[in-house]
């Protein structure tokens, strides 16, 4: 597509943390990075694998001033057959165009997005951890690079892939967290960015996480920006409730991220036969569910945790525990079968994993 | 505060554009920059004036994931007396400060963010252009630069300053530009990030300036993301109407940028006596006001251009003529008194100016 990609070997290549070493979440990086340019009417440009080392930017690149940047997160895993396999990785390709065009960013072709990522987990394999629910971070992301200030979309981007092995999302095994539903501050709108992944997301984010905090609590559960009244997303996850043996999640509003994981459960829970619906979820249906008794799991999803378990939520300084703080069935047997396809354990049926 | 400002000449001094070049706007830029680092524990660290030249940061630095980046935009002009003079430079220190708090970053102080841009404006004086109308545009900017990708508050920033010298925003006089009234995307909400000069806003602004230049307009005027009703900003700047001889602008809601033009603007209105009034527009009183003949003037307010006058609003596919097109005496009065203020030809009663 945009030609063969170039590689240049590091020549001083690091120590890989070993099996004991608490590996936390993008704290080490490998070897090697994938890079490639887009210059205005010549379009995507260069493609390599090169050291992983810095990036050098005019003071005036508009990634610095007008937050063209958007980004993906997904997973390379060492299955129990020593194969090395991806998530859904077109999906992750497919989500990121998406994300460049609310930013007027240019598009990339979705299929040489995956064999770039292919490409780099194979040059780094060793980095691929094989301590079980231990796997290796990837990270694409695409910023804008002209230098100069006028407000408008650059001529010049990179697109870059960089790797980070990581431990499991709860080392001791899943926990329940407790959420924080946030009333003052706003996460996203209808025909803002809250749909794309987008750096300036995360940014706006990080002083309710703060808040959370300080109430002891682990991420906070947005809603809607209009009413005040709307669940949206829980941190940087999507958000599940089973309530009466039915399970429901806030349906995509153009305000909430489209989570691949959120896809992948919904499709599950269909398969299973289990009752799920994309709706509206007002906080007061959820404070309902639990005052009448029927509120029984709660739990975010995404790439990081897979499945997160929620304890209890705090709503107006009360909290809500939610099934006396325990881990829920249906926690349980969704974390079990998705990480059971991620490692090989569990058939592959709907031709999720990509081999590298 | 944070120590002496240690300097170091640029060895490779460019060529300062001639009096005959077109500048245009943020193309150029002069032969030092201010900048000075953050780590958590010790605070801002070793200010210095350095060489103008690119930022080296590990692929992983959290600015090109998550968006903690904010800035500012003022500029110093050369003035009859050929005094070199900042234009209420604290107001700027003070709001890049009440921007940094919405991205939980850290504070400046702001007399020495101040100094910083007199020290540096000192070094690089022979770039402030000597033309009437032109004037060296100053960027202050923060950005994080931790290496990490769990989503938080980043441990490590750079405060950079650099400046570009910037021709007369109408090369050829005062120009009424076309708006585009916007009613999909949004550009801000309540408990968001729209009243912070945040990167993040710019780029999601720039998928609806495209749709405006499609439409033969300059800009687009937001309306409010909850009802799409009430007026905000137009493109980057604020907002003015003239209607029955009353001169209204949005009150600052919480997704409103607080212009210091536009504060200087209402200062300078009442000094005169006029009556002005901060207050919620719906796009229904224009359009009123419009139908009954009332609506005498618009215009937009903000650092690069000062005041713009807009000659038509469209509005639902249908243009309004404001003026039949002109510009307006208040445009005209606005427009003088504050570039003749900062120019040395009108006397500085308010004390906004700050010598370098």
């Amino acid at each position: 597509m945009y030609g063969t990609i170039r590689f240049e070997q590091n020549p001083h290549c690091k120590t890989i943390p070993g099996p004991d070493e608490s590996l936390g979440f993008g704290r080490y990086f490998t070897d090697h990075m994938f890079m490639m340019d887009y210059e205005e009417g010549q379009g995507w440009l260069d493609p390599r694998i090169i050291p992983y080392g810095p990036l050098s930017h005019d003071p005036a690149a508009m990634v610095f001033h007008y937050g063209q940047a958007v980004f993906e997160g997904l997973k390379a895993f060492r299955t129990n057959k020593e194969d090395i396999v991806l998530f859904r990785p077109d999906q992750n390709a497919k989500r990121l165009n998406r994300s460049c065009e609310r930013l007027s960013m240019p598009s990339l072709d979705e299929d040489f997005v995956v064999q770039a990522i292919q490409s780099l987990v194979r040059v780094d394999a060793n980095w691929v951890p094989r301590k079980e629910g231990s796997s290796l971070y990837i990270r694409p992301f695409v910023i804008s690079t002209e230098a100069g200030l006028g407000v408008r979309a650059s001529s010049r981007y990179s697109f870059i892939i960089i790797m980070s092995p990581v431990g499991a999302y709860y080392e001791e095994g899943l926990q329940p967290v407790n959420i924080l539903v946030e009333g003052h501050f706003a996460r996203a709108v209808q025909g803002g960015t809250g749909n794309a992944k987008v750096a300036g997301n995360y940014a706006a984010s990080l002083n309710a996480q703060a808040i959370a905090k300080e109430n002891n609590c682990a991420q906070v559960l947005w809603l809607d920006a209009v009413e005040k009244k709307y669940l949206e997303e829980v941190g940087s996850m999507n958000v599940f409730f089973k309530i009466n043996g039915e399970i429901i999640t806030p349906s995509l509003s153009g305000s909430i991220l489209e989570g691949i994981t959120r896809k992948s459960i919904i499709h599950l829970l269909k398969d299973w036969g289990l009752p799920v619906k994309e709706q509206k979820i007002s906080i007061d249906d959820i404070v309902e569910a639990y005052k009448n008794g029927t509120l029984e799991e709660a739990f975010g999803t995404g790439t990081a945790a897979v499945v997160s378990p929620i304890g209890s939520l705090l709503w107006q300084g009360t909290p809500m525990v939610i099934n006396q703080g325990h881990i829920g069935e249906l926690v349980h047997r969704l974390y079990d079968t998705i990480t059971g396809i991620q490692f090989g354990r569990i058939e592959d049926t709907h031709s999720w994993l990509v081999t590298c």
